[in-house]
């Protein structure tokens, strides 16, 4: 555990590590995180016993649910849970690394050029829920954690580690390195992802969805598979992919 | 072919026929599609070659990029397009059965009380590109198909059929004495998605995130079933889930 623990304090922190937190699954859960530096926790009066049992060393402020527009994006779900923490701070590609050391089996996904936080927040859910060791994605295009984002992911974004990386193409190289079989999602690829074994460090590189993966980390992967859709079907959703190739991967 | 085009013409019809479509993929789906009543197409300057080639028989007219938001919703990835025309006519459950005479082997997906359009429209992409053989809704509780509901579902809602129901019990026993083994899930259920008997007619529930499905429509499936994922993670997101499971019931 305390390997989970290690953290990087790398120039990729963003400046501002603020952000605000809402909706029931993804409040409660950062309440739990140690990680988490709370600074203000707002709620609406019907969810007071429920805050009350949950994080009871924590202070809370009750707030009417419709001044949570004041502070929230109009459309947000916030269930009347709204929290001022900070961000979590990002995991190095040799954490990750690591945490792989004793596994004979393991999975990580590398996400490029992958920009909606709501695509994102799920995928982080379906790494949780495959047990995916974690997330890669590239920093310069990749959204920093957001309300949108944790929403998404519906409290799991507190136990998935994600390395943001200056460069995807040498993270990929590290990882080969370290005993990893690093494989493109590519709609043209022969194989499909039922079809490949299984067994060993694996890591899928996913692109944005239209644009795909770009052609130089393309290049740096070991081979490239597919899903197997149907030809009517130009593609899936990024984060449907994602979540099917990690229930695929996850399987004995 | 001639089977699969009959439809109802049912009192659940929608009074509203109208929608307004939006985005690259779902405008020019429907424009191939014969079923859909063109009144007005949209495009910006940049889309005018494209549409030319794509649709040559439709007229169209220009506006200003910045003009599209005067009539979608503010946060609506138009990409240029946006076509005014006729709602889906809704397929009868006896349409489905129809369609599943001389088959061996297919699936149908139920959803009770879904009710986001983004959601539905990404349950739908997942229908065409794992070949299910279509969607039951709930009437009354399932949102009428929209602009959103068509971008999520990225054109593929022009030739996955759709049925309208006014009672899901009803449409189960239907599907029942079809021949059809229906199956509920559920994330108590013991059996996990992969251990099942893929062969014959299947028909799959899914309720809604959090609710899961009504009692009623629990107790009328033939047996339940559950997707394997982490202890650590309460659930998935319903269109992620729709996702695997049809993934799994299209292998072979």
């Amino acid at each position: 555990m305390k390997k989970f623990h290690k953290q990087s304090t790398s120039a990729l922190e963003p400046k501002n590590q603020q952000l605000i937190i809402y909706g029931r699954h993804a409040v409660l859960s950062a309440l739990k995180n140690p990680k988490r530096k709370i600074q203000k926790l707002l709620i609406s009066a019907e969810n007071k016993s429920e805050i009350e049992k949950a994080a009871p060393s924590i202070p809370f402020t009750i707030i009417d649910k419709k001044d949570f527009a004041k502070f929230l994006p109009e459309d947000a779900v916030h269930q009347g849970f709204a929290l001022y923490c900070s961000r979590l701070i990002s995991y190095d590609v040799m954490d990750l690394i690591e945490m792989a050391e004793n596994k004979n089996r393991c999975c990580i996904l590398i996400l490029d050029q992958v920009t909606d936080p709501q695509n994102i927040g799920a995928i982080i859910r379906s790494c949780a829920a495959f047990e995916a060791l974690g997330l890669i994605v590239q920093d310069k295009n990749s959204p920093l954690e957001s309300g949108a984002m944790d929403k998404a992911a519906a409290g799991t974004i507190e136990f998935v580690p994600i390395a943001r990386v200056t460069n995807l193409s040498r993270a990929i190289e590290t990882l080969k390195e370290n005993g990893f079989w690093v494989m493109g999602m590519d709609g043209y690829a022969e194989t499909t992802i039922d079809k490949i074994n299984k067994d060993g460090k694996i890591a899928i590189v996913m692109g944005s969805e239209g644009k795909g993966m770009r052609r130089l980390v393309q290049e740096n992967c070991d081979s490239s598979v597919k899903l197997p859709i149907s030809p009517n079907v130009e593609s899936l959703n990024v984060s449907t992919a994602a979540a099917i190739t990690l229930y695929e991967l996850s399987k004995k």
